[in-house]
């Protein structure tokens, strides 16, 4: 088996990053206020084990209980979590692709079966999903909302009926769900509240803008997220300095949901010009957008043509996506240096 | 299964913790300057995922190649990581019995097989121990050194020999042994130059007093360490503020063999007065002594009537345990504050 490949991350802090979606702003100032009151002296003692001030704040902007509530090191211990509680190794996890890579390296790097189904070319699901779930015996779907690569936002009544049909669980990967437009009145946790077959992964990776810090968390039926809590996270799995900045960072609702405003102010923007130099964007409520090429142009070609001009963006040479790129939504100057520069490119 | 049950960690900052082996000095003033060095800004990207700067200087420390280093989110991500990478679920760990009881929870959690030999009396390896483990077919032997609950060391020529005869591989749990005496010259990162089956965890939780940052890594051979590096941790498992304050704390030598002394200074004197109280404290080598009582004492009666103190020590009800408590090397004044109260208790 290979491992998961993370876009690149370089030193240079010329280099405008468009490529591992992170967010274009810096965290709430009350972070910073946060990290200026730590004392190195508080570090010699083992950090809460349950992070439970993190999770009581969690559980209050949710309007859940702390028991729906578990804090992970980033959203990618929540993945392998959910894997090693609810899935044998003898059993299946179900992806609809494309979909995030990094689900089929988990799988295997667990050791269980991985079964693919196709999305639709309209990135919807499968036909009669459901069924096709069940009879493959998927234990768990790991589902990204807003989609990766893609976009796309799957509505919640779609994930509603599925959930209900579905003999397995889905966990709903919502690293991307800050940035849907609030118009759509999106809501997954309404799904968690009578279900014990859903459970939803957030991170503060992308929305507070601390991918940084390693922070992420579950939410779920306090049945699925008991035995994760108290059986298989390892016993301090959250740092004491990162359970505080967290802590700041979600209290600043304020804050936050002005830079995701700002992120899809930007994205629509960038849809809009790059759509005006002929490239195909189809709607995105995520911090990225996925483009398809005008007739002529090559996405690899372009990919490094840009590489050059000291802009990273993502290409993925894989099934579905041939001749597609991926492109974080930057800061307003970097998206603005990245349209001058495929303007020069394709020019 | 039921999960690792942690010591336990009250919030009231008046109770003497002596419970779970955390440092009583604070960690390198270098620690402190680094955090102050932090920007919150700096958080938005993500953290070098191999760590390179700290696994450089880790690797300089050690006189070993970066190749010979991973960096974990503490010891219990190492531990995991060796685990899904060289034991597949129908295979074996052993351990030697008393010894960290995490190592059978993990075992279980990962749904392998678990094989448990008994220690001799003198905390020394059982007879034909490697013979008697190839016979058992374990992959692994998780072998912690200084031994925790006993604090006993196991000379570094024994572990030599032992890994020559055993067919699997050897996990050296070195936690605990920045508090080993120098003038014992015990260096088991020699046994990893030139075996491709040993590995040793070392942590920054106990010697560099940073339990709160859940810091750890791994020495051992390039074939060892390069699969847990590339494909089976998380692409960012320890984070930027983490990463930064580590490398700060191992660049300080200098502080934490003052620190590592202070510890064994009054290992030697707690060891001693409570020699004259009647206990008996086997040698340690860690930052903890494993205690027996006086005949009419009972362990658990001193462990509650402690806790009313206000003290915390680790009391097990286990075999090979009973009447036993492991106490923490504490900071003077809190060594001198136990010794008070168990006179008060057991007069």
């Amino acid at each position: 088996m290979t491992g998961y490949i993370p876009g690149e991350q370089p030193d240079s802090p010329d280099i405008i990053k468009l490529n591992t979606n992170e967010n274009p702003l810096p965290p709430s100032p009350a972070v910073q206020t946060a990290l200026d009151d730590i004392s190195a002296d508080s570090l010699r003692r083992y950090p809460p084990p349950t992070a439970m001030e993190l999770r009581k704040a969690i559980a209050d902007h949710h309007r859940l209980d702390e028991e729906n509530v578990i804090v992970t090191n980033g959203g990618d211990e929540l993945l392998r979590l959910v894997l090693g509680t609810f899935v044998e190794h003898d059993e299946s996890v179900a992806v609809a692709e494309p979909t995030y890579t990094l689900y089929k390296v988990l799988a295997q790097a667990y050791g269980c079966g991985f079964i693919s189904f196709k999305l639709k070319n309209d990135w919807s699901f499968p036909d009669n999903f459901a069924d096709e779930l069940n009879s493959s015996g998927a234990k768990l779907l790991l589902l990204p909302n807003p989609q990766a690569p893609s976009g796309h936002l799957i509505p919640a009544a779609e994930i509603s009926a599925l959930a209900d049909a579905f003999e397995g669980l889905i966990l709903i990967d919502e690293a991307y769900v800050d940035f849907v437009d609030p118009a759509l009145q999106h809501d997954c946790v309404e799904l968690i509240r009578n279900r014990q077959n859903v459970l939803l992964l957030r991170t503060f990776s992308k929305g507070y803008s601390l991918a940084g810090l390693r922070m992420g968390y579950g939410l779920g039926a306090s049945s699925l997220i008991g035995p994760m809590q108290s059986k298989t996270k390892d016993s301090y799995n959250t740092d004491l300095i990162a359970q505080k900045l967290a802590l700041a960072a979600i209290r600043d609702q304020q804050y936050a949901s002005k830079s995701w405003e700002l992120v899809r102010q930007e994205r629509e923007q960038l849809r809009k010009n790059l759509g005006d130099l002929g490239f195909g964007c189809s709607p995105s409520q995520s911090n990225f957008i996925l483009v398809t090429m005008p007739p002529g142009i090559d996405a690899e070609s372009l990919y490094l043509a840009l590489k050059k001009h000291g802009i990273l963006v993502r290409f993925f040479n894989e099934d579905g996506l041939q001749n597609c790129l991926r492109i974080s939504i930057g800061a307003p100057e970097e998206n603005q240096k990245l349209l001058a520069a495929i303007k020069r490119i394709i020019q």
